[in-house]
């Protein structure tokens, strides 16, 4: 179906569901959806649609299902993989949740949250805050970020060392399948064996198997003492060193362990306002650690030093600073969360969102960089990421003085080789952000043929008709 | 295809693949893979295959698929539903992964083990031992059951609270499909989005879409102090106060939480050889506490005494004992891994495995010792199981001189009971014994339609001609 065959009767009764109000069809009205947030994927659409209720998500897939209309999810336009946006072909709805914002219950005893779709990430955690727990999902988009969204494509971020991915937080799902139908699934169950690990498909699936519209969300514990430092390693070696000696030690408290370059800190707190680091920038290498505890008797701090002073015996560490309060363990957590966006001001930059087993992560680095010269020399990666899941965002800044544009061109023949290494290592061409568009042709070309094969029998089992999300995923 | 029409000619292509030694036909050599241990489910078979490779169970889907043979898979034999029981009708082959028992790989730095499916769980937990690290899944069958069994049934047991069910930990898994295909999805990742979730929908479809072969499983950094305790409580409210005390104050530190009543410890010591308690039969209820800590400063034993202390005041503990010494502490994980053969000297038993929100499990309780009642007078209800994730092992006795035979005839009518109480809760009927034979039918009347449509889906879309497992969860 494209646009000039959605005829304008079928478009107002997909309107009329939702309202007049709420079917966006002003192009400036429209322009909030129709662009990621970086610019790097813009589509259009005859309406924008913005439900606010599960039965009103019904009926507009019942009827886009009866017409053959292709339907695009949003939550909090945050993804970056294009995920949420159409087509420029204009023959796709786009789905809006942002008004699906009710919070349906909070248990306080069990620590379970049931809310809808359109609840951002904030949102839930202040929910989980107001009950003395954690939600431990955590993020640079939390503010926007919404929970169909962070389903949708079971987003990662800072938490997941100790907390696991989005998948790992949630109980129980409502998601309309392709039909229209209500799946309704929201268990609040910590074991269930009754059947196929259907939520667990769904999560993750970016919206081309179902539209989520709301979940059951669990809490954690919340830790009540933190120990938090930076300290400069001089190699990644080093710093994977520093990492198994930090998990054997803390366990499950090892709360967080990131990484960055000193090019990296260079260039953020030259030009992020706000952003401070602790340490000069020689490091070369850097790392973030945290270890939380239940109490507050200190034994979160003595157990960061005994880590840290084993490190510099061991040599692993050559400098380090502890956060002497909570407002410089923030500031600290700002450093590290300030990355993607400071290196708009080194140029333009080519990402990854890739992952390797930990322990390789030291030599793909050494292959990728070799990799990268190859098609640009002068080019410069500035990997950073989640060292203690194996998740580089392996971001490549440009030579300087090259012409952006010149470099930008390269976002095909630059990731080609940053992913071939990625394989050589048995790793992940996307660790947490998904697949959406951007990374579509590259799961064909990474992915074994019998991976593909599984994954296309299961859409065309529960999508027959292919109007979920069109031209994302697979 | 009945027994009948599966022709000798093809038995013997069968037979050729794993060589004739391999190829079991004689009965009181079938006779182990045809029962399971509790003898509530036999079946008939042509012939069981021992494959001894990834290759040899790839040619014999690809013959079943061809001829339209059923193949049930099975690896320890100690599931508890049948799923790994063939049929009466004789119309389905065994196919036992007992003789893939290789360890392909240890990686010690990232703690991460490739063995095949006949691997036991003892066998997984002392490679994880060898390496300084845990292997957490921990349950009373673990010296038989296997990896492929554990990962196709989701396992749970005593490890979940803290470490979570099987599938929490497997990064990778060999798969061979309906058609023979080989899937090879042996990543060693912590994050990985790039697609569908297929690896958690194998785990737990009890080898009903695939049959696991080889599996990366986790480890996760070994505690090396324990706190144990076992604590006579007055109700079930107060034990999941007491729950919800430890876990506040223990976080993840907390590794055990288990229940059961004075009865079933009085059934257990007096008839089980080894068995002792600490405490007398009073209790009403016993819950056993553990706490768990990566140093050996005294800080686990310290904060379960704290915990305990709390208790103590707030009148949710009467008595408690703890562990002075690790003998000790295994006598305590002995007595709560007895309950399920304890019972057998009580008469007869219908057992239930179930789970419901935690903060239900004491409504639970009451509501389904009044279905019990009306179901059969007299009738002892004997629960007991994992109380930190709401999983009861809802088991119930005969009344005493009861005919034992005339109570399990009630083995449809009590469960349909239990389950109806259950469901009234939110609950699942299978919390980590899966579906299998036993409960197929109650699926169907638990699980809502959409559920079941979505899984005749998927079963359709990976195994058109529906030969693996036959007859098991759908």
């Amino acid at each position: 179906v494209r646009l000039e065959t959605i005829p304008p009767s079928l478009i107002s009764r997909f309107a009329e569901i939702v309202g007049e109000a709420n079917a966006v069809t002003r192009a400036d009205e429209q322009a909030g959806y129709l662009r990621e947030w970086r610019d790097r994927y813009t589509g259009r659409t005859p309406v924008v649609l913005r439900p606010n209720s599960t039965e009103q998500v019904s009926r507009i897939l019942t009827l886009a299902h009866e017409h053959g209309v292709g339907i695009v999810p949003q939550a909090g336009n945050t993804g970056l993989v294009g995920g949420q946006i159409p087509s420029m072909d204009g023959d796709q709805i786009v789905l809006s949740v942002e008004r699906m914002t009710r919070v349906r219950d909070v248990d306080a005893v069990d620590g379970t949250i049931l809310a809808e779709a359109g609840v951002t990430l904030a949102g839930v955690q202040d929910i989980a805050e107001s009950i003395g727990r954690l939600f431990p999902l955590s993020m640079a988009s939390e503010g926007s970020a919404r929970v169909g969204g962070f389903l949708a494509t079971n987003a990662g971020g800072t938490g997941v060392l100790a907390y696991g991915n989005a998948r790992q937080q949630c109980l129980g799902l409502e998601v309309v399948l392709a039909d229209g139908r209500v799946w309704n699934d929201l268990k609040r169950l910590k074991k269930d064996n009754s059947g196929y690990d259907l939520r667990d498909l769904m999560i993750g699936s970016e919206g081309t198997l179902g539209i989520i519209t709301a979940a059951v969300l669990k809490t954690v514990t919340k830790p009540v003492d933190f120990a938090t430092a930076i300290a400069a390693v001089p190699s990644i070696d080093a710093a994977l060193a520093l990492f198994h000696a930090a998990e054997t030690a803390a366990g499950d408290t090892l709360t967080g362990f990131e990484f960055w370059t000193g090019d990296l800190q260079q260039i953020a707190t030259a030009h992020m306002a706000g952003v401070r680091a602790p340490l000069d920038h020689s490091g070369p290498w850097f790392v973030l650690i945290e270890v939380s505890e239940q109490r507050k008797d200190g034994s979160a701090r003595a157990l960061l030093r005994d880590i840290l002073d084993e490190a510099f015996s061991d040599g692993v560490v050559t400098d380090a600073a502890e956060a002497q309060s909570l407002a410089q363990r923030k500031d600290f957590w700002a450093l590290r969360e300030s990355f993607s966006e400071a290196q708009k001001h080194a140029g333009g930059s080519i990402k990854h969102d890739v992952s390797v087993p930990v322990a390789k992560v030291s030599s793909f680095l050494k292959a990728a960089s070799e990799a990268v010269q190859r098609v640009c020399p002068g080019a410069r990666p500035m990997p950073f990421g989640h060292l203690g899941d194996g998740n580089v965002h392996y971001n490549i800044t440009q030579p300087p003085g090259m012409d952006k544009a010149t470099f930008l061109a390269l976002w095909e023949a630059m990731p080609r080789a940053v992913h071939d290494v990625v394989a050589q290592f048995d790793g992940s061409i996307s660790a947490e952000h998904g697949i959406g568009q951007m990374k579509r042709d590259e799961l064909v070309r990474y992915r074994c043929d019998v991976s593909m094969d599984i994954m296309r029998s299961i859409k065309r089992a529960l999508d027959p008709k292919g109007i979920l999300n069109p031209g994302k995923v697979l």
